[in-house]
Formats: C-alpha cells, structure tokens, sequence
C-alpha cells in the first residue's frame, strides 16, 4: 500500500510546513511504521515540508524497506536518526516526547547540526483517525479475539488455574492466525476481580466465581482489545447484581461515543449510570482509549482528559466495578465511532454468561 | 531480598556522591527493578548520596510495593518522576539516555526545579557484574531453555514449518516454567539460515536442511538465550564443515572469555576461526553481548566494542556463519566468566545432531 503511505506524509508535510519547519525527524518507531509500512527495531524517517522523504535503518532490514516501501529513498545506516539530521537543513522539527535528552545532545553536537525544534505528537494526532484498510485489519484482530473466547470457554471449569486460562486464550489467539496477543492477558477470578490489573496467578477458579478475561490479538501490527466477565457454575444475587450495573455503563458508553462528543462527556455518560448506583468510588480508571498500532493511543478517554471524538477513530469502551475482597466485573468493547453510531469490532454478547 | 536491594542502592549512592550530585533520579524501569525489586511499568526512585531512598509508583502497584520493598519510603502517583524530583535538592543527575527531552523540560519547568545534571548509565555499569542470587535465576532460566528443546527436537521433522517449530518452543518453555519466552524466537530452516534476525516462516523443513533455533526462557526478570543449529535426516559435506567451523570459533570464544580479557580480543579469539577459514565476510555480527534483566545489556562484544570482562559477568557467545542462498550456523551459549573459566548456563550438546 505505498500510496496510503504517500497519503499519509503528504498530510505530515503539511503540517511540518505550517509550523515553519523545513523538515520533520520521525524516530518513533510506531510513527515510522505509520508513514512507511515497514516495522524495523531500527529506523528513522525524515520528512520534507516539499511532501519528500528519506528513510533509514540497518542492514537487518534492507530486504524488508525495498519490499515494503519500494518508493522510498533507504540509507542503510545503524546511526539511523543521525544520518537523517545530518541531510536536514535549516529548522527540523523532532519528536521530543521520543528522543532522549542524550540523543538530542548528540544531534546537536554534530557539525552542521539543524536547528531542533519540537514537533508534538504530530504523527499520533494523524493516526488517531484511521484509513478504511486500517479499520480492516483491526476487525480481523478483534474476530480473532471473539473466537478465541468461543474456543476457551468450555474450559473455564472449578480447579482449572487463572493462569492455565490465560495460556489457553494466548494459544488459542495464536492459533487462529494472531501474531502474538496484544498485550499481557488478564485472567481474574473470585477476589481477584477486585484488581483492574491482575497478574494471572495459580488460583483455582471456584463455583460461583466471577471470572475476569481481559485479552485480544495482534495481527498485521493491529490490536484487538475485549474484556469479557463470566460466572462458573452459578451466579449469585451480588453478581448479577453489579454484572447488569456495568452492562448498563458500557451500553450507556456506547449510545454517547459519537464524532463531535468531548470525550469527558463519554466518560461521564458511562460513569454516571456507576455513580447513581452507589459504585462510583469502584470505578478507579478511565472509560477506554483509542486503538491502533498501539494498544493504549490517542484519544484517551477519561473524566480527566481533553478531546473529541470522530469518525473513523476506534476506541474501546471499557466501564469496571471492582469491590476489595469481594470481587468485580469489567466489560469491554474495541468499536469504531461512526456518524450512524458505533461499528463494534469485538462481537462476544455481553448477556451474562453462566459456564 | 530487600538487603541485596538496599547494598545496591548504597553503590549507586557512593557514585552519586563522587559525582557531586545530591541525588540521582532513576527513571529507567529495568534499573527501578535492580534497586528495588519492583517490577512496574510506571515508577521512578530517588537515591540520595546519602544512601537514603524513595520511591514512586502508580496505584496499581501500591500492593507489591509495600511486600517488595517494605523497607521503602513508597509514593504513590502516577507521575513517579516528577514528584520525586519535587523532593529533591541541589544537584539531581538523571539518566539522560532514557529520559526523553518532552520529559526532561516538564521537570525543569517545575518551580524549584533542581540542577539536572546527568548521571551516565551508572546504573547499567552496576548491573554488569551479577550477584551469585541473581546466577541463580539465570542459571534456572537457562535450565528450563535447554528442557524446551530437548522437548521439541523430536517434532524437527520434514514437512514442518519453521513458524509450527517456534511456536512449540515458545509453549514448551512457557509449560516448563518460563513467565514467557526472552524475544521473539528465531527458527531459520535451508536458506533461510542465512539471515541472522529470520523471523519464522511457513517454510517447510525438507531434509537435508540446517536448522537454526535462537531462543530462551524469561523467569523472575532474567533472560536465557540459546542458539543450536541441527541438521533434519542427514548433513551434507558442507554442512558439517560450516557446523564444525563455527563449533571451533564458539570454543574459541569460550575460552578466551576470562576476567580482565578486552572484549574485543575474545571477538577477535573467535572470529579469527571463521577467518582463517575464508567466512570473515560471512561473520557480520559481534560476538555477544551480556544478558540478566535485559536480554542485551552491558558488556556488549564486537570487533570495535571497548571494556573488559570481569568475574560475575554472564555473556553469550554467539558466532555464526552465514551464507546467501545457501544456509547458515549459528551456535551461541549463555556462560558466567568466571576466574576458573566460563560456567556454562546452557548445557545442550554442541555435537551436530542429525535428527
């Protein structure tokens, strides 16, 4: 998809032209991919207020950057930031919240150096809003992630592990075409269903427990994010009881994610329905966050945060009550925000499951 | 261990008092875990050169904080960094090769902002040198890396894809023990085998192939890493005689990895081998690197790398060659230098099998 990338430094070299630069130095790696296509440990791409680029990385991924972006000028440099400053004249605009104090210094100690000025977080304002193609392959992470639910759940049984369970949804996503999961699976059960972050442990799943699966897919550089919450055996009156109230919460999260919302008003929205039900103090995290390259990227949406939504821009809608030593609930969706209401990416019902 | 924890923390205090600094700020997260104990993803500590310390983390590790590290002042706040450079007075070195320039001129612009000055990888020097505790993990690492092949060379056969090999190495690990793999394992099967950092393909083995396996296990924090290279059904003439080659370059380089030895002279001890032999061109990559909370950390190894070896240090030794079109062998250890010689952490055989 060359031409997507080309799309994508055209809108950069816009905006590095309106802040009076004459260049941008792109050194995050998740930004590179971005505006090449090519996923390196290694690389650095320069972009001209002209719409002109030159990408750098090391020899590992020569093959790879003639492969992936044949259009492109490539040095094959180790020092792939430096040679990159090194061709830029006049002011170039970099990417502080990236390059270390060290790496700057380092830059501006070399004969000729550019003027360095700060880019913001250009690339990530631009990646927030995504590319029909990129929606594509984020729904292809998210099937993955519904079936690998499908897949584990007869084995969520008494005296089978949290930590056995999150193993089967790793394997499970990787079977069914994942690159690896998204991020660290959490598998939280009884109890622990009170930490937003469990770390799977080597407790035995219990009748009546509430179990926690906080998981999702990464294929083709896309992550997949959904949080199911399920009852072995049987559901008492207090689960069911707080499993509605988030239900409630998220669905009231997904009527308000629309373009043009604040996104504290999402949160709000959600929180809210928590709040008159006495639970707000259980409610410790924000409603979600956009998804994409990364996991966790702009917009985050929390009572606390500034932005709007827009078409186009993915995001998960993740509402929780967590109760010490008693346990919690958390229901979480990746969706898109559309103009005709949110497009859900993960499909797993929500109804109150009892394995 | 809080004691192993608190005698680290009083070397890195003697090197901030050398420096003149009234403080150092350690920000980098795998540096936080070697003086603490505390593995977080959002943390930051204060050591004062007086020996005294605090600590700063989020919420989410209140918790472990106070199990991990009882002996510690904790605060706890999600932006760890800037409220411990709050507490500090004076001179305050940082660690400008992790602490990018967005970050750094939030903490400058704080009112009473301390003197930021900074600190070097003092923390990475530390760490270098291993605890026998520490060898302990290592070791136990390694142990579970040698069992997963053992476990997996018997599904080495014709027919099998090099990502199917991968995947059960990564799963048998993960079934003996390990948290989860070190990095992305490496199998490069014929062809492939030429191409150093090969991510897996669905390449199927056919007999007659070289197969290379770099792999490892990741437990409490410490990172095994292992390379063997078998041949499937049977190995031709000049298959043995690369295996043999890079066979007597490892030797070499395990024997020349003493305390005290220039770690470019053992590159250079191991790489002569495939030299002479006519394959120096084949060899593009440095010798090893040291390995423990990092899977590549100080010292690193190569033809233009500076130091020294000291006793304590873990290493690999990782020669190769590699032959475009054809194939390669690489056969690396993880090995403790030692006073008495190298304490080989991976025990596998070195022969060639021919599975």
């Amino acid at each position: 998809m060359p031409e997507i990338h080309e799309a994508r430094r055209a809108r950069l070299a816009t905006l590095v032209a309106a802040r009076g630069a004459e260049a941008a130095l792109i050194t995050r790696l998740v930004n590179v991919r971005y505006l090449t296509g090519l996923a390196s440990s290694n690389a650095a791409l320069l972009v001209r207020a002209d719409g002109s680029a030159v990408l750098a990385t090391d020899g590992r991924y020569a093959g790879t950057a003639a492969r992936v972006c044949p259009d492109l000028e490539c040095v094959i440099d180790r020092a792939a930031a430096g040679v990159l400053a090194g061709r830029a004249r006049g002011r170039l605009a970099f990417e502080a919240h990236d390059v270390t104090v060290e790496a700057r210094d380092a830059l501006a100690a070399e004969p000729d150096a550019p003027e360095l000025v700060p880019l913001g977080r250009a690339v990530e304002e631009l990646r927030m809003v995504k590319d029909e193609e990129e929606i594509v392959l984020l729904a292809e992470a998210c099937a993955i992630t519904d079936r690998a639910f499908d897949a584990v759940l007869p084995a969520l049984r008494p005296g089978v592990t949290e930590r056995e369970i999150a193993i089967a949804l790793d394997r499970a996503m990787v079977d069914l075409g994942a690159d690896r999961p998204a991020f660290a699976t959490i598998v939280a059960s009884g109890p622990n269903g009170a930490i937003p972050h469990h770390v799977p442990s080597g407790r035995a799943i219990e009748r009546g427990d509430l179990v926690t699966m906080d998981f999702g897919a990464l294929r083709d550089g896309y992550h997949a994010d959904m949080t199911r919450t399920v009852a072995v055996g049987e559901a008492g009156a207090w689960e069911r009881e707080i499993y509605e109230l988030v239900a409630a919460a998220q669905a009231a999260g997904l009527t308000a994610a629309r373009p043009e919302a604040v996104t504290k008003e999402v949160d709000a929205a959600s929180r809210g329905v928590i709040q008159e039900a006495g639970h707000g103090e259980d409610f410790p995290h924000g409603l979600g966050h956009g998804v994409g390259l990364e996991i966790h990227e702009a917009p985050l949406m929390g009572y606390d945060k500034t932005g709007k939504l827009m078409d186009r821009v993915p995001i998960t809608v993740e509402p929780g009550v967590y109760v010490a030593g008693r346990g919690g609930v958390r229901i979480e969706d990746t969706l898109v925000v559309r103009a005709d209401g949110p497009e859900l990416l993960t499909k797993t019902t929500k109804d109150l499951l009892v394995i």
